[in-house]
């Protein structure tokens, strides 16, 4: 039998991790329990765990969820074209995506030590495939003759620091647009990797 | 009477830090209790009051701390002369000073929210202090013709991010050096600022 559009677990099942994911982005994963995640969902204790076996499973699916979702944005902004031109697209798509996802980005760089090591390893995967997508870039630009980077990787994690930061300071009332942010982003990470 | 070298309180209270500093980094402040700092200093819960009144105290001496050591530090480092000379000097010394203080980094952005009101205004005020030497440098540099730099406060929150971002994947038994690090990076501050 088909399943009712609107079901039980199709309603809480998001609405589970998107508790969890403001109590642990609020007060840390481990200052957490099952039983607050419960209260904020408004249900009881027990029936969490038709949702989720336990709270590593939560931040494992959390972050997985995150990562994916960005891999999958990406995919479907992402354009042929130049190394530069891919590389514009590369800088303003990150800085929107994460600008809009602030709790998202702080449990993924801050809850990394709770991961089991195998959940851990997951994770650092898509992350190591989202970077090496920037790392193409920049290797294509190399051989293009348009880019000058001492060391690609290096490069990468730097160009992901900076725009990442954008999250740790840019606030929606300030006088900035993100347009504007990007525009100044850009022009920074353009030179700083251009021949 | 002077005090004793050496004395009792001379000795915890250092130790009461690095133990607070340690259990956060590992944990997260919210997880962990006055009783596991006692327990990782060696000494009875009941002493811990001698050295600090709450968890909050010490949350709020470990960032001080950090900030002010920071400024110091900066303090001797920095140098007259052009302000090109002048970043690549903060360049450097930004990823040295902080490649050496992992947990202290990482409690410094993550901790923020579980400040008081008033000791994150602190906190704030001396960040803002260790930017604005930056953000100066840039404006000077404006000045001398040297840089061009749209928006010199939001250039300054790029540099930070991406020169503290070195703690995220850098590992000393890697295949690059300390001063190779350095290199990378100063090239690319210095091209992405550069007139």
């Amino acid at each position: 039998m088909a399943r009712t559009a609107g079901s039980h677990s199709e309603i809480t099942g998001p609405r589970v991790l998107q508790a969890a994911l403001t109590l642990f982005a609020r007060h840390g994963f481990a200052a957490v329990s099952m039983r607050q995640i419960a209260a904020e969902v408004g249900v009881q204790a027990g029936a969490l765990y038709n949702y989720t076996p336990d709270k590593q499973t939560l931040l494992f699916d959390l972050m997985r969820t995150h990562m994916e979702g960005l891999l999958e944005a990406w995919e479907a902004e992402k354009s042929d074209g130049d190394a530069t031109e891919r590389l514009r697209r590369f800088t303003r798509f990150h800085i929107t995506y994460h600008l809009e996802r602030p709790d998202e980005v702080f449990i993924s760089y801050m809850e990394l030590r709770n991961l089991t090591p195998e959940n851990f390893r997951e994770i650092e995967a898509l992350r190591r495939k989202y970077e090496t997508e920037l790392e193409k870039i920049l290797r294509d630009g190399l051989a293009e003759g348009v880019f000058n980077v001492p060391d690609p990787r290096v490069v990468t994690m730097a160009v992901i620091a900076m725009v990442t930061g954008v999250t740790t300071w840019y606030r929606t009332a300030g006088r900035l647009s993100v347009e504007a942010v990007q525009d100044i982003y850009w022009q920074m990470v353009q030179r700083a990797v251009s021949a």
